[in-house]
């Protein structure tokens, strides 16, 4: 049996998230069915990532053990030749026996996106938090700053998660606005207001961890709250000092690293 | 009776296009359905472009005659809360009686994008035309040059079209590759192959035109024809000679001038 690693694209909007649910459809479901149909046995896939129903991916990673000898770039378009075309397998490829896509990674990267301007940017609206008005971008990468390295981040964990431990690493974390210009971007956009970017890469990231952080983050940049605050509610440890979930529109997973663990930049 | 002008937003991709039709939603129906419900009458509102079903927006203009006294602000989020989240009114603007968004318009801006990669990169498949494998950029753009100018554009009008004259000035016309660059993009992106750009502005545009333009560049990007092709099939006035008409959702009207007429840069 071979042991194989997809690494998908999808635009989340539509579907209940990566993991199977009872209603709904997900992206394990989608990629589950398109490989039985090739393989014509049922199989179980593994992904790294969870993303819940709306958050995006341009790097998930997903591996399976697979009985067909057929070649990875074979595997890939006949899976995307399955899948609905919001959803891409971007390549496949051979792993060794006792890959597993979850267990084996050793970093992810996010991003979100929070756009301020006045009216919304009907083209951002799948992939933003609309966010009207001004928000210091200064203040909110002063307090992430805070979170970078080892920590307990059990102030910013949703209810719900049932994890050994609540520690992880933050390798990078920034946030920065980024002015559309039109000489570097090809899609439409209405609105030239910057938009705000926040980048985080760690070894894991708790349930909703990266959507809790930012909601803190935006009441910082509002200036309803001290920067201060970030690190105060980390200390804590109580999921009632941060700000609000971010909705899942404005996440994706961008990245899994396997490999050696990278170290704090 | 005051005349308004509003700048508007739009992701074509679930409407029937900017004009009413007898069935589904256009975006002409649902500004006109706004504004009746704010002003207690009914509207008719001028589009400056006839954008087709699945063409974008960032730049469509429509005027009105309105009757209310609200300032112009107060009349923009009046709109925008009575639109779907996939339309906008960016701004809205006194203008002087007699204005109208068509007639009096002097250029108009249209971008076309082409998106190369072996898989389609999902996030692109609302906002481009897929077309796989190598295309010439350098090939496209010589012959795009060639239609820079007062020309009779004939050869690249769609069927159905009424106009009494098929002759328009493009001002500029330029085609280049933009490589995605997550430094200068927000938006999710999970191909990293350039996106081919063609930009367009000129007085006027017959049905279609810039769509067919697009498709006669795709077959000389492709080497299926020769870069002189563009300027034979422009000199002989036949749409049979020109490619196929490039797909609805890689088009977007970016802006609508007034004024001078620009001169050709």
């Amino acid at each position: 049996m071979r042991t194989i690693a997809v690494t998908l694209a999808y635009d989340g909007t539509r579907f209940v998230g990566w993991q199977r649910q009872p209603a709904g459809q997900s992206i394990q479901e989608l990629l589950e069915s398109a490989l039985a149909a090739i393989q014509q046995r049922e199989v179980r896939v593994a992904g790294a990532g969870r993303t819940d129903a709306g958050v995006h991916a341009t790097g998930q990673v997903a591996s399976f053990p697979f009985a067909h000898a057929m070649p990875c770039d074979v595997l890939t378009r006949a899976l995307n030749a399955r899948l609905p075309e919001d959803v891409r397998v971007l390549r496949a490829d051979e792993r060794a026996e006792g890959f597993h896509a979850r267990y084996s990674g050793t970093s992810k990267r996010y991003r979100y996106v929070v756009t301020t301007s006045a009216v919304p940017d009907p083209f951002d609206a799948r992939y933003a938090w609309h966010v009207p008005g001004d928000v210091d971008v200064e203040r909110m990468a002063s307090a992430l700053a805070s979170l970078a390295g080892r920590h307990d981040f059990a102030a910013f964990c949703g209810a719900g998660s049932h994890v050994a431990t609540t520690e992880r690493t933050l390798f990078d974390a920034s946030c920065r606005a980024i002015a559309p210009d039109s000489a570097a971007s090809w899609r439409p956009a209405a609105s030239s207001a910057p938009r705000v970017v926040i980048d985080l890469r760690g070894d894991g990231f708790l349930r909703h961890m990266v959507r809790n952080i930012v909601g803190t983050l935006v009441e910082i940049g509002k200036g309803r709250w001290r920067v201060s605050r970030m690190a105060e509610v980390l200390e804590g440890r109580d999921r009632r000092d941060a700000g609000p979930t971010a909705p899942p529109q404005g996440l994706c997973l961008v990245e899994v690293g396997y490999g050696d663990p990278p170290g704090v930049e």
